[in-house]
């Protein structure tokens, strides 16, 4: 639902796209395609403890300066390998706002649930309390997310839609707050019936007054 | 608002109460408050990397094994420190439901904004993802909270107040998620009209339908 569009160059993120606009010509898709499936592979097989850029380089036969010019650290790194996992579906755009906020989250908590990705994710908001870099990574993320979902209100509203929440970075960050304190507090048993009355009751009342 | 009543002794707390509660006759106040104070300083003096339960002891002149008795180790009695730090205005129940959570949300985000307890809850945040006594300690600290949410909730229902949300725990996960993800980020700015902006939202969609 809330895919970043990646066609073309990287989208710039907040707080560290300068860098890598400034490469992006240069940059080519095909060795980011690289990187990005050995620093997958490397994740799915060493988990996040064996999750360096010196690893990553060597499995991608790419030069650390290469990886550093494209991902200011690690965790920015394993961000977009994270994130790339989700293997979100297309965002439908013509299902009723409510529905679609139910798949969003029904997926996010399928996807934390099998596999390693919900350990991942907690090991990366862990270790943001602490490092720098992956704390600028995190809010990095957090920030392009909001970014994506407020553009897709911004194209139903542009289509005429109506009952679109007004206020649609807060409700995202209602929404997210709950996935992630759901995640940190090892309580992801939300079914189907749990996630429905939780988005309903918000939905609710983030429509238009 | 939410404050846990400390009269006689603790309360029992899920997943950790069958201890404490077994010695409760044995257990003194005087040596309790003792050892709290004994942490708080060390807390406030120390921050939470030199934060011991051997330095707890050494400080409050007690049985490391005393403090073992009370408390099933460091995060739980971290936590307890931590709440008390809180020193939350006694709950005003007569304020009507959005004012009162309004109030709760607002001295959260103060209490963490000033002072360590910002980086104490991050800290015991981010050890809880990888550390079971810290997960432990977490979840039933925050089973706590949402229980005396609920109850206060229901002493409301009790006296006939109306328009109490029916949902009172998924409510209780709202907040807190909007406020830990706030947290987390590291993006405690939000003022009163924020926060108001947010619980209106929310308490409006957790009005009885």
């Amino acid at each position: 639902m809330v895919k970043a569009t990646r066609a073309g160059p990287a989208p710039a993120r907040p707080g560290q796209g300068g860098e890598r606009q400034s490469v992006g010509a240069r940059r080519s898709v095909a060795s980011e395609q690289a990187i990005l499936d050995a620093a997958e592979a490397l994740l799915l097989e060493k988990g996040y403890a064996g999750f360096s850029i010196e690893a990553v380089a060597r499995l991608a036969r790419a030069g650390k300066p290469t990886i550093y010019r494209w991902w200011p650290g690690k965790a920015a790194l394993l961000l977009d390998v994270y994130h790339r996992q989700k293997r979100e579906p297309p965002p439908d755009e013509t299902a009723p706002i409510e529905e679609a906020l139910v798949r969003f989250l029904r997926h996010l908590f399928d996807f934390w649930r099998t596999g390693p990705a919900g350990d991942i994710f907690r090991a990366i908001v862990a270790e943001a309390q602490s490092d720098p870099d992956a704390r600028r990574a995190l809010v990095a993320y957090l920030a392009e997310r909001r970014a994506v979902f407020t553009a897709m209100i911004e194209r139903r509203r542009a289509r005429g839609e109506t009952e679109l929440p007004p206020d649609a970075a807060l409700l995202w960050d209602s929404l997210i707050g709950f996935a992630w304190c759901r995640l940190l507090a090892f309580d992801l048993a939300a079914d189907d019936g749990e996630i429905r009355r939780y988005v309903h009751q918000v939905a609710t009342g983030f429509r238009p007054g």
